[in-house]
């Protein structure tokens, strides 16, 4: 039978639930229920349930979940279990933090290469991957089984970094650049918005100005 | 009559109704329907009409939305009207990263200053905001009026950081540091957790290999 396609909605709470539980694991908790959990993560205890149970159901009436059995599952639902070849278009400050980042190079993602056109960067290494010039970006596709590009380049250059990894049968694109890119055909990409998190904050504060009186303005116009 | 705090889930919707009407308008579109919306913007024209109308609602029943007057609502709404003061501590790679980033420079976020322990950076500026030291950090706070505190430090100072901008009256900060931060009395806090959009998208990698047969794996255990 075909699974169904899981919502964004879940599918962007399991990352969450993945670190939760590995800090969890980490303190030595080995078992909790999903109030606990859900207070943790924020999320009422009957979306923990659906949540966990859309993908089997790992807990026992009473006894919650086992941590370590969970976090490994959901480890293993995200495919944490393997190895992810990467490479990174863009040595720029974005594509060096990526490359540096250490939370998921922890869990199998590996940087392979970096590529740019900037003569003086090109030559060095990020965290062992050398920084490539980008003409020998799609021959370097071909000679190796990349899973995912990261698209770190400025927004002008993003569309022909996706396409020569999309035509390089390259299966997923991580893309930093401030542009919402269309996904190729047989491709998977994430657009990461890093100012929408500064303007959900900026929200925040509006809203509470405005709870506490302390602006002229309201939601609801008259 | 005071008003309710608006649910995460809505205020994580915002930046992409804004930055959806941005390019709306540029695009020089001035109406559209809630369901145009919508598939824009993966939703349905029923959750469109419901997170616009919890703002007061700006739509007319037979026309749609002005797009325009509806991006300038969703703006002011985000407190993008005005002028939010801005240091980055830590000048690494993402910290230099957020100090470059255009998207929200264009939107009144403004970065003062950066702080760094390294003395190779000090001194350096980035994008016309000078590095200092992170020894006059807290004398920087008392002289100016900060509002939102970045911060890309390691793991281990961010909790320095987020305390010394807390005891200074700074009202937000936005944490890129790879530790969930809770947040002190009187603050808001956005945690950003960069490696979660690959995990997410990992996962989806994962889905489809289920989907199309080619993993030995399912989500039901037998």
């Amino acid at each position: 039978m075909e699974q169904e396609r899981i919502s964004d909605a879940v599918a962007r709470r399991l990352p969450g639930y993945y670190r939760h539980l590995r800090e969890l694991e980490a303190a030595g908790v080995t078992r909790l229920s999903s109030r606990e959990l859900g207070e943790r993560m924020g999320l009422t205890a009957s979306q923990i349930r659906q949540d966990i149970n859309r993908f089997g159901g790992f807990g026992q009436q009473g006894y919650g979940y086992h941590v370590p059995d969970l976090k490994r599952c959901i480890g293993e639902i995200m495919g944490l279990d393997r190895e992810h070849a990467m490479v990174i278009c863009g040595a720029g400050n974005i594509g060096r933090a990526v490359a540096h980042y250490p939370t998921f190079r922890n869990e199998g993602f590996r940087v392979l290469a970096l590529f740019d056109v900037d003569e003086a960067l090109v030559g060095q290494a990020v965290q062992g991957a050398p920084i490539l010039h980008f003409s020998v970006f799609e021959s370097f596709l071909a000679e190796h089984d990349i899973e995912i590009l990261v698209i770190a380049t400025p927004a002008a250059h993003a569309r022909r970094a996706l396409e020569m990894a999309s035509a390089a049968g390259v299966r997923a694109a991580w893309n930093f650049a401030p542009v919402d890119l269309s996904v190729p055909e047989g491709m998977e990409i994430a657009n990461v918005h890093l100012s929408d998190s500064l303007m959900s904050l900026s929200f925040r504060l509006h809203e509470r100005d405005i709870r506490q009186g302390g602006a002229s303005k309201r939601w609801i116009k008259e």
